[in-house]
């Protein structure tokens, strides 16, 4: 199945990299932009059927590798 | 509102950060995984409180900055 997962910083990490975006944005004419947050999505095919047992495999592998749990959050937003 | 978007590289695009990934995954033990893709999040908070015209402002944001669409797709998958 493919699951779908997205990494975000924590909500009090400093984000110079969105901030950067938002500057990029403002100086296109896009002035009313609160706030921009990047964070990293990834889609990962796995050799598993059952949704719950695929959700388990990916969360398992953010929790070790693709995200850094004491800045960053991660959520699985889709299991097809 | 905060609108969430997502970009990807399009299906026939090779992803060669999601390929080391996917080796990285490998050598730590997950062996059962088909194909891992790598995109970009972007969580954008406009100062607009209707949800269409706050997804079109985003929508624009990505085909005139954020997203390359010559090899890449958007998607906005969520507004709150």
């Amino acid at each position: 199945m493919k699951v779908s997962a997205i990494i975000t910083l924590k909500k009090d990490v400093l984000d110079p990299q969105g901030k950067v975006i938002q500057q990029a944005l403002d100086g296109m004419g896009f002035k009313d932009v609160n706030e921009v947050r990047q964070g990293k999505y990834f889609e990962i095919d796995v050799k598993e059927d059952d949704p719950k047992k695929s959700r388990k495999i990916v969360e398992d592998m953010c929790n070790k590798l693709l995200a850094n749990l004491v800045i960053e959050d991660y959520k699985i937003i889709e299991i097809q």
